[in-house]
């Protein structure tokens, strides 16, 4: 059967994530590829070379990513996959990577069973998706949808320079961007990053949405008195407010079940031990694939810190950052992904991303989806991340498959976009 | 009456606070007079001619203390009275000088009514009692307790120049002891850096007890999930479990009247918002007058904080720190302070002090009594610390009245010390 013969090959997929995670900076914990870095140069020199190798014509755009194309028939419009091979400091070995590497033994595949879609096919390394010292995260996948402004190429890093002089091109960086009849379809493989699949035994992960992120930041200003004599009940502690504060953010995180909510960081002055503490500050994100409870929560989480700020003597300002809103993938390439798995005999899921990925820019412009596979324990952004290959073949056949079947099957931007 | 003859001279008293107040640091906020800095050598100089125009012998020990003496008409040990003149930065005209200038007004008007005690009158400036950048708080009177050890000397400051090199003297420190029979009694005045004075109405606080400090420092270890994948329910989230914990500390400081419990400072990582924080710090402080109290609560905490680390998988450390038993001042000089002010027609209540003091170390060696005097707002350690003249007024008269008391009348260590 057709589908059977787009198996990937184990132990070239297993030999491909073996010398990647080669190059990696010795300096750094776990296996760090920070972009820009020399460790992440070198990893992309083998990238394009094993795209290459796999029969793709490379080429390489003006932000930097690197795209292989296997052509096909005669449609004019691609069909894309990839993901991206830069890490965060002391990360793993699987996120990102293993979507790149499955669409370069997709194309692998396709050559050795001699196989020619209608459409081109498009192998992408998108340039730096996780977030970087310029702060600007997912700079590819930004560019080919024509999102990345002037202002983004001037964000600088800790030492001033910005990023755009980091950029190996010297073009306009606008050149990089898709047409939207180019692309007629794109699917992401990639890591769940999230306990989910291996918790209920699944082997693949359909992502409906890729969550919104609704940033905080609550300062708390109470006031600053000698911790031996002020009584307890005539304070106006900033610190006792903020503790309340993290435990509201929690309990807003735990009403939905695909919701989060998570405090990343506390910050108090003056900070000695015998003064009250009379400046905090709690730095907070809330994500979720539902617009309608992001937008509920906002409301809800300014109330619960307005109430425990009040009950202290505490003044509070809440700062509202970085609104991202939930991107839903197109519905007729979830049932792809979902019909080709269960084709082949898989058992999946549907599930959102938690996580932000180049997927989530690339829905603005065509018909998008996104492939989970388990990552054990949970874990990622870490040295301990892991997903077996045999996890990974499960993803990358399907991938093929679905990259198949959206060849000829019809498949549109579902009206909600 | 003899007593009203003793009353200070309050304009003299309000020039003083003035002119002292000057000599400040210029380039620090509020009134700041770090110990070793310029203006605290100046101040110091204006503090010796002070004494010496009020007719006293001046002497500068071995550690730095300023020692004025009145003789008297011959028994062989001295009264003491005194506090300190340094401030800690961004602080305020009253903690500790008032202290020093009711000394000195004591004797001034002793002179001025020709009233001969029996012992010497000892007016003490003690050397740095404010935490200063060596960690080594109230190095006057732990000097003259033979309570500064040769660890103490070292200790560096920020620049790595040891406390011993700070002080002018050359001499052996050891020689600023006093003996245990030189000093018959002691009384520090204090503004009260509380509220409770000026909440209750009342005019002076006899100090009973001068709180012990105990301090926990609780270290957390979670798990560093992605923010976004990981599901609440199967964080490890080292942050929450610190905020529970901060909250703890509070609940134990509310549990008795008379005791207080502050976290100062809450550090955590790795401080990315989106990465559920791993690690955790908590550093926490807890004050009673009250030794039974102290243990009991030491116990609890432990336990609580055990408690709150278990039920979110979190491991936990507790480091106790710096282990400062109550210390109960000397129940004869408290009923000779109560029993002065009443017979001048002060109002008074029995209080403890949460702050630490110089008569802290000095109770080590001699009979000892405190008397506060309300701070307005019961703000202190900032520029707002007030405390007006009259209050002072009273505070210095009852001074005056009980060293006259202790002059005559029986009074001896209690057994309990």
């Amino acid at each position: 059967m057709k589908l059977d013969r787009l198996a990937p090959d184990l132990e070239r997929l297993q030999a491909d994530l073996h010398e990647l995670s080669g190059l990696v900076e010795p300096d750094l914990d776990g296996w760090s590829r920070p972009v820009f870095s020399e460790s992440y140069r070198a990893a992309r020199e083998w990238v394009a070379r094993k795209m290459a190798d796999a029969g793709l014509q490379v080429h390489v755009d003006p932000v930097g990513n690197i795209v292989g194309t296997r052509e096909g028939r005669g449609v004019r419009a691609a069909l894309a996959t990839g993901s991206h091979t830069d890490t965060v400091r002391g990360g793993g070995r699987f996120d990102g990577i293993v979507g790149v590497l499955a669409g370069i033994e997709v194309a692998r595949r396709l050559r050795e069973t001699g196989t020619v879609l209608e459409h081109d096919l498009r192998v992408v390394d998108f340039l730096g998706e996780e977030p970087n010292d310029h702060g600007v995260s997912c700079i590819g996948s930004r560019a080919v949808v024509g999102a990345i402004s002037a202002d983004y190429l001037a964000m600088p890093d800790g030492k001033g320079v910005a990023l755009g002089e980091r950029l190996d091109s010297r073009d306009d960086i606008a050149a990089a961007r898709w047409a939207s009849d180019e692309v007629a379809g794109f699917v992401e493989l990639h890591v769940e990053q999230g306990p989910v699949l291996e918790r209920d035994g699944l082997q693949l992960g359909v992502v409906t949405a890729i969550a919104g992120i609704e940033r905080a930041v609550a300062t708390f200003h109470g006031r600053p008195d000698h911790a031996g004599t002020m009584p307890m009940g005539e304070r106006h502690d900033a610190l006792l407010t903020a503790a309340e504060a993290v435990l509201a953010v929690e309990q807003i995180g735990c009403s939905a079940p695909d919701a989060v909510a998570t405090v990343g960081r506390v910050e108090s002055l003056p900070g000695a031990l015998n003064i009250v503490p009379s400046w905090a500050r709690v730095w907070s994100e809330l994500r979720s694939a539902s617009t309608p409870w992001l937008d509920r929560v906002r409301g809800d989480l300014t109330a619960r810190i307005a109430d425990v700020a009040r009950a202290r003597g505490v003044d509070v300002e809440l700062d509202w950052l970085n609104d991202q809103p939930p991107v839903p993938t197109t519905r007729s390439v979830q049932d792809l992904i979902a019909s080709s798995a269960s084709s082949i005999g898989y058992s999946w899921r549907a599930m959102p991303s938690g996580a932000g990925h180049d997927a989530a820019h690339i829905a603005s412009l065509a018909p998008t989806g996104m492939i989970f596979i388990p990552s054990q324990g949970g874990r990622s952004h870490c040295p301990e991340e892991w997903t077996d290959v045999e996890a990974i073949g499960v993803g990358t056949h399907t991938l093929a498959a679905t990259l198949l079947a959206m060849d000829t099957a019809p498949f549109a931007r579902q009206e909600e976009q």
